[in-house]
């Protein structure tokens, strides 16, 4: 304990030097916690206490909870993801993590007569999905993409992949995931036909939905999904961490098992916890805040094609910037956006502060989220902002680019007029 | 998505009802946080944010980013427990898997000649020990306590637990592990002790600090500790969920190792994140308040021996009460509680709301956190309540066994006069 108190106060002076900020960060958009929410979590205290969920747990498990009502919620949410039964997570990987232990354990039980301790996922997967196939003993197989620049991923791939790993282990994967909405150009993955080859073959399906369920429309029964795996701190409107885990009534039974080991010598049993999910996922400020939030998601995603026109018309804004284009599926179905910016790049090499002037000159209009250092490329998303705000993110690209196009006499031509929007 | 709107509005309608009250819940006193960081964490507006640490990361893990100070703040966690290194986790549980998944590894890589799949624990461990350890793949065995009325665990029988794993598998248990304090009665564990033996048999040790670390005197060094587990939203005046997981240099290789994997296809590799903790263990909310609640936790450990003083003279107050009695060792060296009071289950045997009455009536004098509907056993903490509210808790015990006494004509002596306290 050689701890000093007196050097402890730069934690105390800890700043959010972007409260009053555009967020544009493609994980941060869709959590943003409404005002209104954030008004009641201060309101009620909540605030304040560690174990907010915790006053009236009577059964050892939050998900069991009536006072606040959690099990009525966490019910409401498997019905709005078109599930039968969700049980709240330490965020979307845990939930990937609880199916992957899921199926680690029922390939191993049904035998590997069947099925072969595989993954097959799309190959824009976001990490946490190979770490949580590691992590249960499973290994991760991928269906290929098409590569620069739509780096799509068809369903036939899946197929194919499917009949190369029935061909060389004479058993089926284990498991099919899709990434709904992929991480890296926010391109929406075929789900729905992938749902319909996993149904054929009979291999369990699960859904990654971290960057969509709760921003538009989705429904896992649509989807023939039999696990959807959600992030309520990247697109519920939640604070951090917290995710859910949804599924039907078959799987449930597996995934949400309850704990039956006894221990050895004092005999002691856990049967309200649920091992999958580390006996019980207490929840917290988190989960108190989805639910304040909950009402503003079921709502937002109805308004889901207002969001796409303010995203449609961003990108043909930014093309206009000579050379910089859109990376991923056109016409883009997602808030996520990867754009190529050679001329961002051109600048950053006779820039004294190289790649971080473009995040660092945003910043200065009042805009966060740019990956620092980064010119290149960049991604950002503009989800849940006025008309204004994502017109002022437009301008804020050209003021930059015509700024250093002029100061640094480059061979740039910018189409500075603008497209009438909304 | 059959959820309507209009019915959602019950979870915007959630209040707190003990905004006021005195806490009494053992798992909730010592993870509430002080007015100081509540304030910042509302002036600062982290309580809108779902990704609140991530602004600044660069490098695709929370526990890298220097904006917010998070990497240096985990140097000082690690160096306040007397550890080397320290990671943030998804609680206390989170870190006890990735301990566990260490070991699981660890045994199976060193080859099953030395070590076998088994963990030692005290057999009043925490049950979430348990869970994780079957979740990697161990085996739980258990060092006898005394039983009734004190539960005590001699570090003698890990000595001869061992002997015995021993004299039946030719191999070592794979890890030992000790709950510093156990959450049944609240004994102190004789962790250092046992810590010896571990050393001598050359087995990595656990020592598990839920309810201990943050807020008495700890160092997992002087304990002989390879891995101190801590939760902050129990015992670190932090929101939750959130955990650390602190070791020494050599252990921290093994547990926080970085991903090696590369995917098959896109070979795509994740050298930043750490498997054992999902990658990345995003941090929110929790980790900021822990952030701006650590100079209050460094500074209360040194007040523990007033902390101890209002528990003893609690303990002595309320056995005043006939047949009252503390179970776990005496002198009691924490704050967790759990009494004996027969006298209120007479009471709840006569009474309409049967065991509910007991807590019942506590929160009608403002004081929260009993079991509802235990009255033969009670569990509660006082700790970091003022004088003030811990005699106020004593009373109000006095007064509901007095009304009840007189009301019921039950053949109980009290002895209400009160001992100088403080």
């Amino acid at each position: 304990m050689m701890v000093k108190v007196s050097e402890l106060q730069r934690y105390d002076a800890i700043k959010n030097r972007y409260k009053e900020a555009i967020i544009v960060h493609p994980i941060m958009t869709g959590g943003l916690v409404p005002r209104e929410a954030q008004e009641k979590l201060i309101k009620e205290g909540w605030i304040g206490i560690g174990y907010s969920a915790c006053f009236n747990c009577l059964k050892g498990r939050s998900s069991l909870i009536s006072k606040p009502p959690i099990r009525d919620f966490l019910a409401d949410v498997a019905e709005f993801f078109g599930g039968d039964v969700a049980e709240h997570t330490f965020g979307c990987r845990a939930a990937q993590f609880a199916v992957m232990k899921t199926i680690s354990d029922y390939v191993r039980k049904k035998g590997e007569k069947d099925y072969v301790n595989i993954v097959l996922a799309d190959s824009l997967c976001h990490y946490t999905t190979a770490i949580a196939a590691e992590a249960a003993g499973l290994r991760l197989a991928e269906a290929p993409h098409s590569g620069y620049p739509e780096y799509r991923v068809e369903a036939e791939r899946f197929h194919q992949k499917i009949e190369e790993i029935k061909g060389e282990t004479g058993r089926l994967p284990g498991l099919i995931v899709v990434t709904h909405v992929e991480p890296y150009h926010g391109n929406l993955n075929p789900a729905k036909e992938v749902g319909k080859i996993a149904e054929e073959y009979g291999i369990p399906y699960m859904v990654n939905a971290a960057y969509s369920a709760g921003v538009m429309p989705l429904s896992m029964r649509g989807l023939n999904a039999d696990f959807l795996t959600v992030s309520a701190h990247k697109s519920m409107a939640s604070l951090g961490p917290l995710g859910f885990l949804v599924t039907n009534y078959e799987w449930a039974k597996r995934a949400f098992e309850l704990s039956t080991i006894t221990t050895e010598w004092s005999g002691r049993a856990f049967g309200n916890k649920i091992p999958n999910i580390f006996g019980c996922s207490v929840g917290g400020i988190p989960l108190i805040s989805a639910m304040y939030s909950f009402r503003h998601v079921v709502d937002r995603v109805k308004r889901w094609g207002e969001e796409l026109a303010k995203i449609r018309w961003f990108i043909q804004e930014m093309e206009k910037l000579d050379d910089v284009m859109l990376l991923g599926e056109r016409p883009h179905n997602h808030h996520l956006l990867h754009f190529e910016t050679p001329i961002f790049w051109e600048i950053s090499r006779r820039h004294k502060r190289r790649g971080f002037f473009l995040a660092e000159e945003m910043i200065k209009r009042g805009i966060v989220g740019l990956h620092r250092g980064l010119s290149k490329h960049i991604k950002l998303s503009l989800y849940g902002l006025e008309w204004s705000s994502v017109k002022k993110v437009r301008d804020a690209f050209f003021e930059i680019a015509e700024k250093y196009v002029k100061e640094f006499k480059l061979d740039y031509s910018l189409n500075s007029e603008e497209t009438h929007g909304e």
